[in-house]
């Protein structure tokens, strides 16, 4: 049997390929619970330079063999999974910082850098990227402009796409393309920037991104309040965010959740919804924080703590800890596919509503936590993976509230894409009308449809 | 001869379609001057529903009949005037207001609304729609969104682009897509809705939009500083950005826009470059006053002068006669091809300097302005169109400016399009690869070329 991707040896140097058994199985696993659909790939490349990502693509896309751009495997939707054999494109060895220009506030990276090592090399700037996801120290850039990521600064701040200026790209047939423009507004063509942002690897891969950056606030509070119910602490976040506070991070943390976190943490706090706010200013934030107090006061909390500091990080350590509560809490179960949803703010306390009652319905624990004040829920349902009628349920309760989320005019991912995980809801959030639209595009930029076959679009095998 | 645009009488009503060399004549004109390439269409039609023009663009694309979009005619690179004959799509009579939703921080809006309409029917919600141009009160949401326009506030709250969250657009075909989401992030799919935003009508015809709203700000204070020169003045405003004071406005007027303003108004301020600025909190604004002061105060402004209400309205008057005092200076001249371009703003003073010095050089006239805080220069070179010499000095300026933009790492145009006035900026703005991928997008869209053709890629005729 001739092997299809003999052609590497030519391309790239021994140390950046493999066929190991382990770095194959490495490659075909993150941070999802659903890679069913998910397969080992042949082999995997690491690129280390745009011409490398080039010629691979290249000699790929002429012989037909797939490639499946990975990275640092945080994603929970598979997007970075191969759905076909062939060639898993690692891109962490492209991980410089090559420019930072602070006249500009902007910063030159390259895709498989950490997040957080853009922060640290801005710093000294006194700049930072502000849509930074919480995963942002072990997740790369390429990752986050490959899913639209965001994170809990997205509410004051925007989601990654709005602090991305400018990309180069490899097309599928190893066209290097450069898209959007490093002034900050541009109306010159098409935007092929935001088209790459979210693309999820299918229609290029990202091989330098030029990055807005923000100053430092001169100030930063924040702290927790407490509610007597899911339901009010809902109707606080949208009555906040309705209101015009200017939170920079506004976090929801379901009963269940924090009872969770209690328990994990050995803290004695209630187990009640709680609410984590942070805010940044230059000057005057007591006034910002009065006036939250002001709102949240009208819906009863139990509790509205607010500092600075060490202080502050105390009061958002049970925020912090979810995480790992989630992951000890009962190793017998794991959750339903974790994900998130994201509805206008208004449907915002309706749909965690909404998910609390369908779950207690299906009589299953679940977690529920979010960037609220975007309206972006998680949440985990929690099985038995040995109880086919539990994982049954579970999935049902899963469905029913992403279908929920487009009922409500919201979307079936806010942040993590479709990858192999959401494909079949695609077509009902968008028609399709929309989604032959995309597809025509994924078919023009990728007319042997190499880049990352199989996801997104659920027609396609 | 057989009318090729018979069909039209079945689909639409009488007073729904013109022929008359009058509606013909008038949208085959804009803003711009630069028309040349612009034919009359041969028919007008306005239709009043999404039906009317999903079966309008179906029945023309079926025929091969180009259908160029046409709003408010207030563009400035002729992207609404027919490079071909057919139809011109009036779009002015789908102008509702559909729905506002201020538990959601929305509104729901036709395309041919007016932007100051929008803003009228949230006021009394305390909202308003923050990206607004200053042409906003004679200029239509769906010219704003074909084009990703911007204006003053861009600085504090980005461009259009940032505040439209679903479009409902129809394709070449007649399909009607839905684009984007309620929802205030999503990453399902690939981001067709900023394509749709700034395709200049040449992949689809928005039919209804969803815009985000902000809230009013309590407090609004603004005025004007004075400066020895644009040198100083550019200095100034960049410092001003990248420090992060917290502008809602910034403005710069050079010194010859300055002089025709003074003679228009009759006022005896110095015809000094002049920075205006406004600024937005809900508290504290006089901090941030303090702190532009202090950042302004190391580049010897001769003046800074902040107050608010009438009397702010007062200090900022020269900005807005502007327009006037330049289409007023002299009868006998009028400006090469009026536009933008925009440069990362750590280049900004060198842009500016830039097209003085070429001006200069040129000895003609060229009054300059912008939204500096943005890194955006508009500058009008006046010439005397009929001494052909002198139209070729300013046009050799002109093209000097924008390809020196280009070069900074800016772009040709910030927030007017392409249309017909910058085909030929758009490959060098991109290199040919990314010109490719967008060629290769319209054909994926329009396969058979009838929407909009002509515009944007200088290869179409």
């Amino acid at each position: 049997m001739t092997d299809a991707c003999a052609f590497l040896d030519e391309v790239l140097d021994d140390e950046q390929v493999s066929r190991r058994e382990h770095a194959r199985e490495e490659r075909s696993g993150d941070w999802s619970t659903a890679p069913e659909a998910a397969v080992r790939p042949d082999v995997v490349v690491w690129p280390e330079s745009t011409d490398e990502v080039s010629a691979v693509l290249a000699a790929a896309d002429e012989r037909g063999v797939p490639v499946t751009p990975y990275a640092a495997g945080t994603g929970l939707e598979g997007g970075a999974l191969p759905a076909q054999q062939g060639i898993s494109m690692d891109m962490t060895r492209m991980d410089e910082v090559l420019a930072v220009r602070p006249a500009d506030l902007q910063v030159d990276v390259r895709p498989g850098v950490l997040g957080s090592a853009v922060d640290e090399a801005v710093e000294s700037h006194g700049l930072f990227f502000p849509p930074l996801p919480s995963s942002g120290d072990i997740s790369t850039i390429g990752g986050m402009i490959a899913t639209d990521a965001s994170g809990m600064q997205t509410v004051k701040y925007g989601e990654v796409a709005d602090w991305v200026l400018e990309l180069e790209a490899v097309l599928a047939d190893g066209t290097v393309v450069t898209a959007g423009s490093k002034a900050r507004k541009t109306s010159a063509g098409y935007n092929l920037k935001d088209m790459v942002v979210g693309n999820e690897g299918t229609l290029a891969v990202v091989t330098r991104a030029t990055l807005d950056l923000a100053g430092r606030p001169r100030q930063i509070r924040g702290g927790r309040a407490v509610f007597e119910s899911l339901a009010t602490a809902g109707a606080a976040i949208a009555d906040a965010v309705q209101s015009g506070v200017d939170v920079a991070k506004i976090e929801l943390v379901g009963p269940f959740a924090a009872q969770l976190a209690n328990a994990y943490a050995g803290t004695d706090l209630p187990d009640s919804p709680m609410v984590f706010v942070e805010f940044h200013a230059d000057h005057g934030i007591e006034n910002e924080i009065d006036f939250c107090r002001t709102v949240f006061g009208a819906h009863d909390p139990i509790a509205f703590e607010m500092a600075a500091d060490e202080e502050m990080d105390e009061l958002w350590q049970l925020r912090k800890d979810m995480a790992y509560a989630l992951d000890e809490y009962d190793p017998d179960l794991r959750p339903v596919h974790p994900g998130d949803v994201t509805v206008p703010i208004g449907s915002f306390p309706d749909i965690v509503r909404f998910a609390r009652e369908r779950a207690d319905e299906a009589d299953l624990p679940m977690a529920c936590y979010g960037h609220a004040g975007d309206g972006n829920l998680h949440y985990e349902i929690l099985v038995d993976p040995d109880d086919p009628e539990m994982v049954d349920r579970g999935e049902a309760v899963y469905a029913a509230i992403v279908e929920q989320a487009i009922e409500m005019d919201g979307t079936a991912t806010g942040e993590h894409g479709i990858g192999l995980g959401k494909r079949e809801f695609l077509e009902r959030e968008h028609g399709a009308g929309a989604v032959r639209a995309m597809r025509s595009i994924k078919d023009a930029l990728d007319p042997n449809g190499t880049l990352n076959p199989g996801k997104i679009f659920s027609d396609e095998e």
